[in-house]
């Protein structure tokens, strides 16, 4: 059967992660039996989501506003802030409930094979961040524990150390070579807990 | 995080078959990662499945036109029809190279505990159009293998058999239980070579 339009949308479903042909095609399936309004809401949230979503001004976080809700409220505790690498991994320390300080989203981890360089993600930034705001005592870098995680790390802390601060590195409890944002809770708030000084 | 975007976002991805939150989750991201152009297609191909696709006027199947291409192909063999329940399984009839008739597609399977019944799936269509077509010899009944397909087999058996073709069921080789979709090439072959007559 030829069908042009149809296998367009299987191409793209072919793309989103972990989708292999015969899960797009189901994917496309269940485009094509979907009530016209549900179409609607899913073309209309992609859109939303593409045009309305942003990096908070701050901290990087994604937001719909200019700056995120946590840097907006001043009930968390300013004295310290958590970097990391991804929004997702922000989500994953947010679910435990455990951490009440600031984020600061790298946006990216450090991976010379990659060509990814100290200025394609947000160091620079981090540190006129720091300097900019003495109030804060504690940087908890919590990259990843794979190459790219530790690696930023490693570059963290030499640049880091000079301002003055106490710098911790999140620990206890992540297994090496593990990726942050899929750690369960439990083991994200022991790894918070445990975090040593560098 | 409060992100509602986001969230309405991975409530669509919910509603696809299979897709549990995480993986919703990472859909939503993907699409937030997407480069604007892939978005844009993506959205396009949607809209174009849901206003551009429609049911064949002749056999139900899916096309752009208002005739389907296997319709339209006059290398087909008119003398055939094989009936099934969806689209998807003429999509994996003609994978398999070996069938070289025509269809005609129910859209649906009678389901008296859904209470789908005679008026909503397209027997009274396929008797008319059998009654149209006195070159049709021969009628596969090829639904399903499952409880809905069989009731829909037995109930076309007995309401095609008094116009006077041949009528035979797709067999040899289905799996009882099994979804017609899902089944590899040939074992489809073999169901349609193994065919009986009822």
């Amino acid at each position: 059967m030829k069908m042009e339009l149809l296998d367009r949308l299987i191409d793209c479903f072919l793309k989103f992660p972990g989708v292999g042909r015969k899960t797009a095609e189901r994917f496309s399936f269940h485009i094509l039996n979907l009530e016209a309004e549900k179409a609607h809401d899913l073309i209309t949230s992609i859109q939303e989501v593409k045009n309305k979503i942003r990096n908070c001004k701050i901290c990087n976080n994604l937001t719909e506003d200019e700056i995120c809700d946590i840097c907006q409220n001043d009930s968390r505790d300013s004295s310290v802030i958590c970097v990391i690498e991804e929004p997702k991994d922000l989500i994953a320390i947010e679910k435990t409930g455990y951490y009440r300080g600031r984020y600061f989203i790298l946006l990216g981890a450090l991976s010379p094979l990659d060509g990814i360089g100290i200025e394609d993600v947000k160091i620079e930034e981090l540190i006129s961040h720091i300097k900019a705001h003495p109030e804060i005592k504690e940087i908890i870098i919590s990259t990843d524990a794979d190459a790219e995680g530790e690696a930023t790390a490693h570059y963290l802390i030499e640049v880091l150390k000079p301002l003055g601060r106490k710098v911790t590195r999140i620990g206890l409890g992540l297994p090496v070579g593990a990726d942050l944002e899929f750690i369960d809770r439990n083991t994200l708030e022991q790894a918070l807990k445990g975090r040593r000084e560098v």
